[in-house]
Protein backbone atom coordinates (compact mmCIF):
# COMPACT_ATOMS: atom_id res chain seq x y z
CA UNK A 1 0.00 0.00 0.00
CA UNK A 2 1.39 3.55 -1.27
CA UNK A 3 1.42 6.20 1.34
CA UNK A 4 1.80 9.84 1.19
CA UNK A 5 2.41 11.28 4.39
CA UNK A 6 2.44 15.23 4.34
CA UNK A 7 3.27 17.67 6.78
CA UNK A 8 1.22 20.91 6.02
CA UNK A 9 2.78 24.59 6.25
CA UNK A 10 3.37 27.34 3.31
CA UNK A 11 7.16 27.86 3.06
CA UNK A 12 7.76 24.63 3.22
CA UNK A 13 5.34 21.20 2.93
CA UNK A 14 7.10 18.14 3.69
CA UNK A 15 6.15 14.77 2.20
CA UNK A 16 7.22 11.21 1.96
CA UNK A 17 5.89 8.01 0.05
CA UNK A 18 6.24 5.06 1.33
CA UNK A 19 5.02 1.79 0.54
CA UNK A 20 3.94 -0.69 3.11
CA UNK A 21 3.95 -4.30 2.60
CA UNK A 22 3.44 -6.89 5.13
CA UNK A 23 4.12 -4.90 8.12
CA UNK A 24 7.36 -3.30 6.89
CA UNK A 25 8.07 0.04 4.55
CA UNK A 26 9.74 1.08 1.55
CA UNK A 27 10.83 4.16 0.87
CA UNK A 28 9.83 5.61 -2.58
CA UNK A 29 10.66 9.07 -2.36
CA UNK A 30 10.99 12.01 0.48
CA UNK A 31 11.41 15.75 0.24
CA UNK A 32 9.74 19.33 0.28
CA UNK A 33 7.69 21.39 -1.49
CA UNK A 34 8.95 24.92 -0.72
CA UNK A 35 7.72 27.92 -2.20
CA UNK A 36 9.70 31.47 -1.64
CA UNK A 37 8.49 34.19 0.69
CA UNK A 38 8.51 36.73 -1.58
CA UNK A 39 5.79 35.20 -4.01
CA UNK A 40 2.07 36.57 -3.36
CA UNK A 41 0.41 34.10 -1.22
CA UNK A 42 -2.29 32.88 -4.29
CA UNK A 43 0.53 32.12 -5.68
CA UNK A 44 2.28 30.36 -3.17
CA UNK A 45 -1.21 28.37 -2.81
CA UNK A 46 -0.82 27.11 -6.77
CA UNK A 47 2.56 26.08 -6.27
CA UNK A 48 1.88 23.62 -3.32
CA UNK A 49 -1.45 22.57 -5.53
CA UNK A 50 0.60 21.82 -8.49
CA UNK A 51 3.24 19.91 -5.96
CA UNK A 52 0.59 17.94 -4.55
CA UNK A 53 -1.15 16.70 -7.69
CA UNK A 54 2.30 16.01 -9.09
CA UNK A 55 3.37 14.08 -6.09
CA UNK A 56 -0.41 12.15 -6.20
CA UNK A 57 -0.03 11.37 -10.45
CA UNK A 58 3.51 10.45 -9.97
CA UNK A 59 3.13 7.97 -7.35
CA UNK A 60 -0.77 7.12 -6.88
CA UNK A 61 -0.89 6.59 -3.55
CA UNK A 62 -3.94 4.72 -1.97
CA UNK A 63 -3.74 6.93 0.84
CA UNK A 64 -2.84 10.37 1.95
CA UNK A 65 -2.23 11.20 5.89
CA UNK A 66 -1.96 14.46 7.07
CA UNK A 67 -1.58 16.10 10.51
CA UNK A 68 -5.34 17.48 12.31
CA UNK A 69 -4.62 21.21 13.10
CA UNK A 70 -4.64 22.50 16.66
CA UNK A 71 -4.13 26.63 16.91
CA UNK A 72 -0.42 27.54 18.72
CA UNK A 73 0.21 30.95 19.52
CA UNK A 74 1.95 31.89 16.28
CA UNK A 75 -1.33 33.04 14.96
CA UNK A 76 -0.01 34.42 11.90
CA UNK A 77 1.44 31.57 10.57
CA UNK A 78 -1.33 29.38 11.85
CA UNK A 79 -3.72 31.53 9.03
CA UNK A 80 -1.51 30.65 6.25
CA UNK A 81 -0.82 27.36 7.63
CA UNK A 82 -4.42 26.27 7.21
CA UNK A 83 -4.82 27.64 3.93
CA UNK A 84 -1.89 25.47 2.63
CA UNK A 85 -3.86 22.89 4.30
CA UNK A 86 -6.97 23.45 2.52
CA UNK A 87 -5.47 23.59 -1.12
CA UNK A 88 -3.98 20.42 -0.32
CA UNK A 89 -6.90 18.40 0.44
CA UNK A 90 -8.16 19.68 -2.14
CA UNK A 91 -5.20 18.67 -4.83
CA UNK A 92 -5.30 15.19 -2.94
CA UNK A 93 -9.33 14.78 -3.35
CA UNK A 94 -9.66 16.18 -6.94
CA UNK A 95 -6.78 13.31 -7.41
CA UNK A 96 -8.91 10.48 -5.80
CA UNK A 97 -6.68 9.76 -2.86
CA UNK A 98 -8.33 9.14 0.79
CA UNK A 99 -7.61 10.88 3.10
CA UNK A 100 -6.76 10.61 6.56
CA UNK A 101 -5.81 12.68 9.79
CA UNK A 102 -4.07 12.04 13.00
CA UNK A 103 -3.29 14.23 16.10
CA UNK A 104 0.29 14.92 16.97
CA UNK A 105 -0.25 12.68 19.85
CA UNK A 106 -1.38 9.78 17.33
CA UNK A 107 1.66 10.29 15.33
CA UNK A 108 3.83 9.75 18.34
CA UNK A 109 2.11 6.95 19.47
CA UNK A 110 2.59 5.23 16.40
CA UNK A 111 6.41 6.17 15.62
CA UNK A 112 7.69 5.95 18.63
CA UNK A 113 5.18 4.61 21.48
CA UNK A 114 5.00 7.56 23.65
CA UNK A 115 2.58 10.41 22.61
CA UNK A 116 4.62 13.02 24.14
CA UNK A 117 7.78 12.19 22.63
CA UNK A 118 10.34 15.06 21.51
CA UNK A 119 10.66 15.93 18.01
CA UNK A 120 14.28 14.51 18.23
CA UNK A 121 13.21 10.92 19.54
CA UNK A 122 10.80 10.97 16.81
CA UNK A 123 13.37 11.77 13.99
CA UNK A 124 15.54 9.02 15.49
CA UNK A 125 12.22 6.38 15.28
CA UNK A 126 11.79 7.70 11.96
CA UNK A 127 15.36 7.07 10.58
CA UNK A 128 15.51 3.97 11.85
CA UNK A 129 12.18 2.27 11.03
CA UNK A 130 13.18 3.48 7.14
CA UNK A 131 16.45 2.35 7.67
CA UNK A 132 17.97 5.81 6.22
CA UNK A 133 21.51 6.85 6.81
CA UNK A 134 20.31 9.84 8.15
CA UNK A 135 18.06 12.10 9.70
CA UNK A 136 15.83 13.48 6.99
CA UNK A 137 15.69 17.64 6.28
CA UNK A 138 13.91 19.43 6.64
CA UNK A 139 11.79 18.65 9.49
CA UNK A 140 9.00 18.98 7.79
CA UNK A 141 9.95 15.96 5.66
CA UNK A 142 10.44 13.76 8.64
CA UNK A 143 7.14 14.78 10.27
CA UNK A 144 5.65 13.93 7.05
CA UNK A 145 7.24 10.35 6.53
CA UNK A 146 6.44 10.17 10.52
CA UNK A 147 3.05 10.69 8.99
CA UNK A 148 2.95 8.18 6.43
CA UNK A 149 4.14 5.29 9.05
CA UNK A 150 1.23 6.36 11.48
CA UNK A 151 -0.97 5.77 8.44
CA UNK A 152 0.89 2.17 8.03
CA UNK A 153 0.37 0.90 11.30
CA UNK A 154 -3.08 2.09 12.39
CA UNK A 155 -3.79 -0.42 9.15
CA UNK A 156 -2.58 -3.22 10.63
CA UNK A 157 -2.60 -3.27 14.23
CA UNK A 158 -4.78 -2.44 17.16
CA UNK A 159 -2.36 0.86 17.61
CA UNK A 160 -5.25 3.48 18.41
CA UNK A 161 -7.47 1.06 20.37
CA UNK A 162 -5.16 0.58 23.19
CA UNK B 1 -15.13 47.07 -12.99
CA UNK B 2 -16.94 43.85 -12.05
CA UNK B 3 -16.21 43.05 -8.59
CA UNK B 4 -16.54 39.69 -7.25
CA UNK B 5 -16.28 40.29 -3.03
CA UNK B 6 -16.50 37.22 -0.96
CA UNK B 7 -16.82 36.17 2.50
CA UNK B 8 -15.10 33.10 3.20
CA UNK B 9 -16.67 30.27 5.55
CA UNK B 10 -17.04 26.63 5.00
CA UNK B 11 -20.48 26.16 5.28
CA UNK B 12 -21.14 28.88 3.95
CA UNK B 13 -19.41 30.99 1.35
CA UNK B 14 -21.00 34.83 0.90
CA UNK B 15 -20.79 35.99 -2.39
CA UNK B 16 -21.41 39.26 -4.16
CA UNK B 17 -20.94 40.45 -7.85
CA UNK B 18 -21.01 44.31 -8.42
CA UNK B 19 -20.70 46.72 -11.53
CA UNK B 20 -18.83 49.63 -10.13
CA UNK B 21 -18.93 52.16 -12.57
CA UNK B 22 -18.39 56.04 -12.13
CA UNK B 23 -18.90 56.04 -8.53
CA UNK B 24 -21.59 53.73 -8.47
CA UNK B 25 -22.78 50.06 -8.18
CA UNK B 26 -25.02 48.02 -10.30
CA UNK B 27 -25.86 44.28 -8.41
CA UNK B 28 -24.99 41.52 -10.79
CA UNK B 29 -25.73 38.55 -8.65
CA UNK B 30 -25.44 37.82 -4.98
CA UNK B 31 -26.06 34.57 -2.73
CA UNK B 32 -23.98 31.92 -0.97
CA UNK B 33 -21.90 28.95 -1.58
CA UNK B 34 -23.61 26.16 0.95
CA UNK B 35 -21.97 22.87 1.91
CA UNK B 36 -23.58 20.43 4.11
CA UNK B 37 -22.21 19.73 7.44
CA UNK B 38 -22.55 16.12 7.21
CA UNK B 39 -20.39 15.95 4.02
CA UNK B 40 -16.79 14.95 4.36
CA UNK B 41 -14.24 18.19 4.66
CA UNK B 42 -12.11 17.43 1.08
CA UNK B 43 -15.74 17.22 -0.43
CA UNK B 44 -16.76 20.09 1.06
CA UNK B 45 -13.35 22.27 0.37
CA UNK B 46 -14.29 20.84 -3.52
CA UNK B 47 -17.76 22.35 -3.46
CA UNK B 48 -16.34 25.71 -3.13
CA UNK B 49 -13.46 25.57 -5.27
CA UNK B 50 -15.95 24.75 -8.15
CA UNK B 51 -18.54 27.41 -6.79
CA UNK B 52 -15.70 29.86 -6.86
CA UNK B 53 -14.66 28.83 -10.41
CA UNK B 54 -17.65 28.77 -11.66
CA UNK B 55 -18.54 32.69 -10.29
CA UNK B 56 -15.44 33.66 -12.08
CA UNK B 57 -15.76 31.78 -15.15
CA UNK B 58 -19.49 33.29 -15.24
CA UNK B 59 -19.00 36.93 -14.20
CA UNK B 60 -15.33 37.26 -15.56
CA UNK B 61 -14.77 39.83 -12.30
CA UNK B 62 -11.77 42.00 -12.55
CA UNK B 63 -10.89 41.70 -8.94
CA UNK B 64 -11.73 39.58 -6.02
CA UNK B 65 -12.04 41.09 -2.99
CA UNK B 66 -11.97 39.04 0.44
CA UNK B 67 -11.75 39.25 3.75
CA UNK B 68 -8.19 39.30 5.78
CA UNK B 69 -8.79 36.68 8.44
CA UNK B 70 -7.86 37.40 11.98
CA UNK B 71 -7.84 34.50 14.67
CA UNK B 72 -11.11 34.58 16.93
CA UNK B 73 -11.51 32.86 20.29
CA UNK B 74 -13.84 30.14 18.30
CA UNK B 75 -10.22 28.21 17.33
CA UNK B 76 -12.21 24.98 15.41
CA UNK B 77 -14.21 27.11 12.85
CA UNK B 78 -10.62 29.10 12.72
CA UNK B 79 -9.38 26.18 11.57
CA UNK B 80 -11.74 25.52 8.95
CA UNK B 81 -12.44 29.10 7.73
CA UNK B 82 -8.83 29.37 6.79
CA UNK B 83 -8.91 26.38 4.87
CA UNK B 84 -11.68 26.96 2.81
CA UNK B 85 -9.94 30.53 2.54
CA UNK B 86 -7.36 28.78 0.97
CA UNK B 87 -9.09 27.05 -1.76
CA UNK B 88 -10.97 30.30 -2.49
CA UNK B 89 -7.54 32.17 -3.19
CA UNK B 90 -6.92 28.82 -5.75
CA UNK B 91 -9.73 28.94 -7.60
CA UNK B 92 -9.79 32.78 -8.13
CA UNK B 93 -5.73 32.76 -8.88
CA UNK B 94 -6.29 30.00 -10.88
CA UNK B 95 -8.71 31.89 -13.19
CA UNK B 96 -6.60 34.95 -13.50
CA UNK B 97 -8.67 36.92 -11.18
CA UNK B 98 -6.17 39.38 -9.06
CA UNK B 99 -7.25 39.29 -5.35
CA UNK B 100 -7.56 42.19 -2.94
CA UNK B 101 -7.39 41.65 0.68
CA UNK B 102 -9.48 44.41 3.26
CA UNK B 103 -9.40 44.23 7.26
CA UNK B 104 -13.05 44.48 8.63
CA UNK B 105 -11.92 47.64 9.80
CA UNK B 106 -11.19 48.59 5.94
CA UNK B 107 -14.47 47.17 5.26
CA UNK B 108 -16.87 49.07 7.80
CA UNK B 109 -14.58 52.48 7.16
CA UNK B 110 -15.44 52.05 3.41
CA UNK B 111 -19.17 51.16 4.17
CA UNK B 112 -20.45 53.00 6.82
CA UNK B 113 -17.44 55.31 7.33
CA UNK B 114 -16.58 54.30 10.45
CA UNK B 115 -14.27 51.53 11.32
CA UNK B 116 -15.57 49.98 14.34
CA UNK B 117 -19.69 50.00 13.28
CA UNK B 118 -21.77 47.05 14.10
CA UNK B 119 -22.93 44.66 11.68
CA UNK B 120 -26.66 46.20 11.65
CA UNK B 121 -25.05 49.28 10.52
CA UNK B 122 -23.02 47.97 7.44
CA UNK B 123 -25.95 45.67 6.12
CA UNK B 124 -28.18 49.01 6.38
CA UNK B 125 -25.36 50.67 4.44
CA UNK B 126 -25.00 47.69 1.73
CA UNK B 127 -28.78 47.89 1.14
CA UNK B 128 -28.92 51.63 0.91
CA UNK B 129 -25.89 51.92 -1.44
CA UNK B 130 -26.70 48.97 -3.60
CA UNK B 131 -30.69 49.79 -3.60
CA UNK B 132 -31.92 46.89 -2.42
CA UNK B 133 -35.53 46.16 -0.93
CA UNK B 134 -34.46 44.30 1.71
CA UNK B 135 -31.40 43.47 3.43
CA UNK B 136 -29.09 40.61 1.52
CA UNK B 137 -29.10 37.16 3.51
CA UNK B 138 -27.15 35.17 4.96
CA UNK B 139 -25.40 37.60 6.93
CA UNK B 140 -22.48 36.22 4.68
CA UNK B 141 -23.97 37.23 1.70
CA UNK B 142 -24.34 40.99 3.21
CA UNK B 143 -20.50 40.97 4.06
CA UNK B 144 -19.57 39.69 0.74
CA UNK B 145 -21.22 42.74 -0.97
CA UNK B 146 -19.56 44.79 1.44
CA UNK B 147 -16.23 43.69 0.21
CA UNK B 148 -17.01 43.85 -3.21
CA UNK B 149 -18.19 48.15 -2.26
CA UNK B 150 -15.14 48.41 -0.10
CA UNK B 151 -12.84 47.20 -3.41
CA UNK B 152 -15.03 50.02 -5.45
CA UNK B 153 -14.54 52.61 -3.29
CA UNK B 154 -10.56 52.23 -2.94
CA UNK B 155 -10.28 52.30 -6.51
CA UNK B 156 -11.48 55.96 -7.05
CA UNK B 157 -10.83 57.68 -3.38
CA UNK B 158 -8.40 58.45 -0.93
CA UNK B 159 -9.93 56.11 1.61
CA UNK B 160 -7.66 54.13 2.77
CA UNK B 161 -4.86 57.37 2.47
CA UNK B 162 -6.83 59.66 5.48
Amino acid sequence: MVILGIDPGLATVGFGVLDYIKGSFKVIDYGAVLTPAGMPLEERLLEIYRGITELCETYKPEAVSIEELFFNDNRKTAVTVCEARGVILLAAHKCGVPIYEYTPLQVKQAVTGYGRAEKQQVQYMVTNILKLREVPKPDDTADALAMAICHGYSQSSLLFNI
